[in-house]
């Protein structure tokens, strides 16, 4: 399970200017709201989550377009492993971040479409609404209004110091090659998007956050503002849980044009991605023109051959076996064999997810009527963090 | 009738570090919402708010404490005049910007009496809520809401031009002397608040901003917020009318203690300031303690006599005069006969509101009702507006 607020448009071919900002989940968690009510009675520390009991896991992805065989393999299969693995005491939230991805330019239309189709492609990779807790983030105000309240506390340094303000701030300046104007230019939602972030983190008293490395530090800066919340507003126990990075291993799959860079949805090359509603047909023919390198045999080596190692990446991946194990597999084959297999089993996850998403994206009153179930049991756990919050802070 | 979205604890010495921000009123105004809807079909412009129809005017004060005679003539008084003097069709809306004060450090429980007190303090000057929609504005998160995206579409550069902003910067800087580590140190809501109340005023499709001087800029940049928003989301017709900066003139209320300074709440010296609450003789032996000089008569000199000019100023505030006119009754008169008819004066405008306020403050259950009242009529409106920002944006 992977929590995505990507930023589309960086350039994908630095490795800290990836697009995608990923959590991953890991063991163990446990349900902070229960916890802190109980401590409340009997006194005792809130923030220790070592121990196995239930948990409260949030994660996000933006409704930016029709997720990649990246976002797949690396975020959204995850979700689903999660999901079926579990205690059914675990309360799950995944969340789509509308209010995220217009720190960048959106066309509007695009934007609208995309959001329904991520809520389809949710449902069709087999989250169920039953178990887990599936809404948009833009229908709950009570993220802008959490966000808000810690604004207040969240010092510029630290906003200044996300490495992702920085990757924007680089990348402005390289095209401009004129700091000052650059920095300006940049609107205020990407630099206080990770204090969003942390408030659709906190809201619903999140234990466990589900990111990749290149987001730790934003899962610092969550916690920090927890922390301060907690100390600043002293209420008769700690509000928020800190919640805990957790990271669980994550096939990075490359561009099959430019192996030196991940498979992005921003590349303008769409040979270089999979996308979730490819056909085997397509599926085919973009793995086929995979760039690779002439050297005989198969070997895996990311550095010297990042074409061959991408294509075993995604065959582990696809198959749910090491990497290491496949790679032997094919020491002394050729690349049209890895190529046919990797097509084969591309095909063999993306198949029912496809068929099940083609289904869903056209069923409209049902993913309303989900939506609308999500929204309120969303709105209904946040009510009670922001009541809370609300006297805390002294607007009551 | 003022916005007050004041600034505390920022020297009051200096003018350019003025703690209040004041919003003053002015004709003509219209009623941008109805103008919209039928400009639709007429394709009308809609921003042009010269002819004297309905207006909407938003207008907000902070809560963090009762308010001075500074605020009282300087802004509660105007409001008042506003809601005897506009015609019906005028939408008048007042709000308590609780979420601006959390930029500054509050005491929880201090802030909470404050916005209770501050909502006795509207009615007992004498707003109607029967007539003007009085409401909190944390109560209603549409305005968070909108404040992200506002946000963005804010550059950076835009917010770092505030001079409140910078106000607070050379404050901090002037502090530490050490100005990176400063402007790291001043919280990212200070920095966006502007956006806020952007939001504040556009959600409501306000045509009319009561606006002080100091305050000119922030209303410029809700309207290029409100201009950039109409051409990046194109709607059938612009979402918001471009706000107006209207200013009426305000007396400047000085310290009594030190009149090169503007009154405030802020000054650690009780003396320097009468407040709503103040009986006769608080008022009296304040008044008969405020410093002005040794020379002779009393003449309207704020440059050379700060201290007399105050007393006339505050005299012809209260008494409705040209501060002119009552400055010559006083230039063969000594400021012993000056002070006992400011005394005089100021009483007579504070008794009924001070009575009022008494009396209002322990009627929780009414304060409730006109609260509730109030926050569901400016909901419904916000809604509207929100509905069509989500469309235009593309988070439907």
């Amino acid at each position: 399970m992977s929590l995505l607020f990507r930023l589309r448009g960086v350039s994908s071919s630095t490795s800290c200017l990836e697009p995608r900002i990923r959590y991953h989940p890991a063991l163990p968690f446990r349900r902070a709201r229960d916890r802190q009510f109980s401590s409340a009675n009997r006194g005792e520390p809130v923030n220790d989550t070592t121990t196995k009991t239930a948990r409260v896991v949030f994660s996000g992805i933006q409704p930016t377009g029709i997720p990649h065989l990246g976002n797949f393999l690396g975020a959204l299969l995850n979700w689903v492993k999660l999901q079926r693995e579990a205690p059914l005491d675990d309360q799950l939230i995944f969340s789509i971040v509308g209010w995220h991805a217009l720190t960048l330019p959106q066309d509007p239309h695009a934007l609208s479409v995309a959001r329904r189709e991520m809520l389809a492609v949710l449902l069709a990779i087999g989250l169920d609404p039953n178990r887990s807790i599936i809404f948009h983030q833009d229908e709950n105000p009570h993220h802008t209004e959490l966000a808000w309240i810690l604004n207040c506390i969240t010092p510029m340094g630290k906003l200044r110091r996300m490495t992702t303000w920085k990757s924007r701030l680089a990348t402005s300046r390289n095209a401009r090659d004129e700091s000052e104007v650059d920095e300006s230019m940049l609107n205020a939602g990407l630099f206080t998007y990770p204090v969003l972030q942390a408030a659709d983190i906190l809201i619903y008293r999140t234990t466990h956050v589900p990111v990749g490395e290149d987001q730790q530090q934003h899962i610092e800066l969550c916690r920090d503002l927890a922390d301060n919340f907690n100390r600043t507003f002293k209420s008769q126990h700690p509000l928020f849980p800190l919640p805990q990075h957790v990271q669980t291993p994550s096939p990075r799959v490359l561009s099959l044009r430019d192996p030196s860079a991940k498979m992005s949805k921003s590349s303008p090359d769409i040979q270089s991605r999979i996308l979730l509603t490819d056909n085997a047909a397509l599926i085919k023919a973009k793995i086929r023109g995979a760039v690779t390198d002439p050297i005989v045999g198969v070997t895996y080596d990311p550095e010297a051959r990042p074409g061959a190692t991408n294509l075993l990446t995604i065959l582990a991946a696809c198959t749910g076996k090491e990497v290491s194990e496949v790679a032997t597999r094919y020491h002394d084959k050729g690349h049209g064999k890895l190529k046919a297999d990797v097509t084969e089993a591309v095909e063999e996850v993306m198949r029912r997810p496809r068929a099940e998403f083609e289904k869903l994206k056209g069923e409209t009153e049902y993913l309303s009527s989900v939506a609308r179930a999500g929204i309120s049991k969303a709105r209904e756990l946040s009510e009670v963090t922001m009541k809370e919050v609300r006297t805390c802070v002294g607007l009551v």
